[in-house]
């Protein structure tokens, strides 16, 4: 199936000079879900894999449907104040500002095997963040999964010690 | 499976006399997640589903994998200015304040058989919202779906006229 054609594209959101990669005409589309979803879940099922880290909030989306699909545990990254047991914390630059991320610090162990899913890999620095959070608690970070790759923006480079599989490139 | 003794309880979040239901201790059980979603799908099985919705963000993590587990798209329910195409929305009023919720005007056709999952059932404003939403866009809400259900807090009163079924009762 040509999954791009699944994505719509809206030009200048969320702001002028953007086109913005919708994935919700994927996810409405039983076919294309499943089958995105089926992808992610056959190249992560020979890597052992213990639980799916997906961060908030079409990461959850994404990473809950292949947890299902792969038969493991899902654990959440969020937004600060929004997990109600301690948690470990990462804050990280964006090209204007910063970002914090947030991880219940009882979530993962030590040598715990973890795949990462979330919509979009740009210039990775959620995902850079989220496994440096993951990896600060003992957890190893086996695969790194993405619907859309923005292949200009270089993401892939930063993420050279990883597994990276994304299913659709612009 | 006892769903329940897999929530964790957690006291005074995110206020002081409110013992918060955290469910990440369920979705990271692979055995209880699986379950959870096996038991929602199960009971939407025969009604003939075209679409889930879910609302941001814990209901993108149990709507997702219900969809994918039924074979039936998933479309989202976000908060204001996340949606990049033409969004209906709705407006209502919470204890202390009021809450907007957004959809694609577009993800709705008319006749759309549509069940709303979430992982919290209190006081249904937020289900309730959601669903008068969806049908303004002309779509049939046929089931609601929670994980967790707060009796006290009468949230079922107000969907009497909707078929709902939820997991776990407090």
């Amino acid at each position: 199936m040509d999954l791009k054609s699944k994505i719509r594209e809206i030009e200048d959101f969320p702001i002028e000079g953007v086109s913005f990669k919708d994935i919700t005409t994927l996810t409405k589309d039983r076919d294309a879900f499943q089958e995105s979803i089926n992808l992610i879940v056959d190249d992560l099922k020979d890597k052992d894999i213990d639980y799916i880290v997906g961060p908030e909030a079409r990461g959850f989306l994404f990473g809950a449907a292949v947890a299902y699909g792969l038969g493991v545990g899902f654990i959440p990254i969020r937004k600060p104040g929004k997990l109600p047991a301690p948690t470990a914390s990462f804050e990280y630059k964006l090209e204007y500002g910063k970002n914090t991320l947030e991880i219940h610090k009882d979530a993962i162990s030590k040598g715990d095997r973890v795949a990462i899913v979330d919509d979009l890999l740009a210039t990775a620095g959620t995902v850079a963040a989220a496994a440096l959070l993951i990896e600060s608690l003992g957890g190893q970070v086996v695969a790194l999964e993405f619907i859309i790759e923005l292949e200009e923006l270089g993401g892939r480079d930063r993420l050279k010690d990883y597994h990276v599989n994304t299913l659709v490139k612009y």
